[in-house]
């Protein structure tokens, strides 16, 4: 399993670009499916990008949940997870909830499981707030004017509601660069659902395989490659792919060498 | 909020037989739903019953976990709602897979996320070996005897596979206690997913509202409720109701008030 994925990376070339330690290694999926081979030398018709983590900087965030949290920091991983789990609870009963709001009862659980007591508006304003002012990870600007430069269609593709998007991609200066914004709200199921990534193949008029995502989510990821799209994976810090699912064509530590490889399939 | 669930706490009657603190206080949903008043004074038809952490104690496999983990059983919930949110990825995604096996692609990725390297096989040992053999909470057995003793029908319902809630119930000596045993294997979809709860509903010839689910997971409380099922829940130790979900009509810190509840409305 191991050299499955070794090989794979020698493949793609993509990793040597990388300078951070990959912490993915080791996990490969088994089933590569084979007839992503071929349709990694022609370039996605849309490059669809997940936002939050992906393209913001959650680090800020996660100090005002750290605070609501009496400062316990090594709490965050299990609040994001909860947010996440809770995500797909409304989405499998069919109740669609706001991605913020799903985030502010996560928090309200953990710190209740752990003795802090926190009221509902103080839960809200350390996630909503914060959530909508995330600053861009530093190499983004640059990789997507690279992208668009190259002739490609930039669609933003999240979990967050219109308005948020809107909102987080104003206070980010991202918005210029984005053909189209899509958000899960408009189809009231949250990403990795399956009609997700086919909802959003079919706004953009392309057939699922001319799709690609990038996202630093191993679910994400999960759910477009299960999808029949193609995806490539940032592994940021605290990322891990999904051991049961696909492997992504592409792997690198930042959005800078996804982007040189992306450029690559249009030459 | 805190006092629409005093009202409801005092309405029921139950947490005044629980002798441990109700951790879940203030985390009352705001939409009671008035149709339930009425229903409430009616046996249910059937008593479905999740299974994990709700009849078995998971403290043994939190062990093996734990060890897994570099004695770091501070990241066992992380791991525990990892593996929950990976059931749902697999199930939004259609693409079923075993939970013990879940839980093993869990424990490796939140290892690996904290430096910790498990191969397949430990992370498989460490997960669904001890799954197979945890001992029923003290109070089960008695309780059980007594709910069939006062007519109830009893249901297993679980995430479990078939043929590891058989082991389980073997190996905890539960086998007696059910007259069917259900689990999410033969839908292929996990719960909280509303197709299971009327799966199950269907499976045993009852409609949504004849049906009644014992549970110890806000997250399956809360899909049994929108799925139309009644609802009783074990605040057991880290348990939590979740905020945007109805409100179950019984409330206890184990099976044996609950039961007591259950019972009264046989009579």
């Amino acid at each position: 399993m191991k050299n499955n994925r070794r090989d794979f990376i020698k493949k793609t070339g993509v990793l040597s670009l990388a300078s951070t330690v990959i912490p993915t290694l080791g996990f490969a999926a088994s089933h590569t499916q084979s007839n992503r081979k071929s349709a990694k030398s022609i370039a996605p018709k849309i490059l669809f990008f997940d936002v939050n983590e992906t393209l913001l900087d959650l680090t800020l965030m996660k100090k005002s949940v750290g605070k609501a949290l009496n400062n316990r920091e090594d709490l965050l991983p299990l609040w994001f997870t909860t947010m996440l789990q809770y995500s797909l609870v409304n989405t499998v009963s069919n109740q669609y909830q706001d991605f913020g709001l799903i985030g502010a009862a996560a928090l309200r659980m953990v710190a209740s499981n752990n003795g802090i007591t926190l009221s509902e508006t103080e839960a809200k304003e350390a996630i909503v707030g914060p959530i909508l002012s995330l600053p861009a990870h530093p190499e983004v600007k640059e990789a997507l004017s690279q992208l668009k430069k190259a002739g490609y269609t930039l669609v933003s593709f999240t979990n967050s509601s219109n308005k948020g998007v809107e909102t987080q991609f104003n206070n980010a200066r991202l918005t210029e660069y984005f053909d189209t914004r899509l958000s899960v709200e408009d189809i009231g199921k949250f990403k990795p659902h399956v009609d997700t990534y086919a909802w959003a193949a079919r706004k953009m008029g392309v057939q699922a395989n001319e799709c690609l995502l990038v996202a630093a989510h191993g679910w994400d990821i999960a759910g477009a490659l299960w999808g029949n799209w193609r995806a490539a994976f940032i592994s940021r810090p605290g990322a891990q792919l999904y051991p049961f699912a696909p492997e992504p064509e592409i792997i690198g530590s930042t959005l800078t060498p996804i982007t040189h490889e992306l450029i690559r399939l249009k030459q």
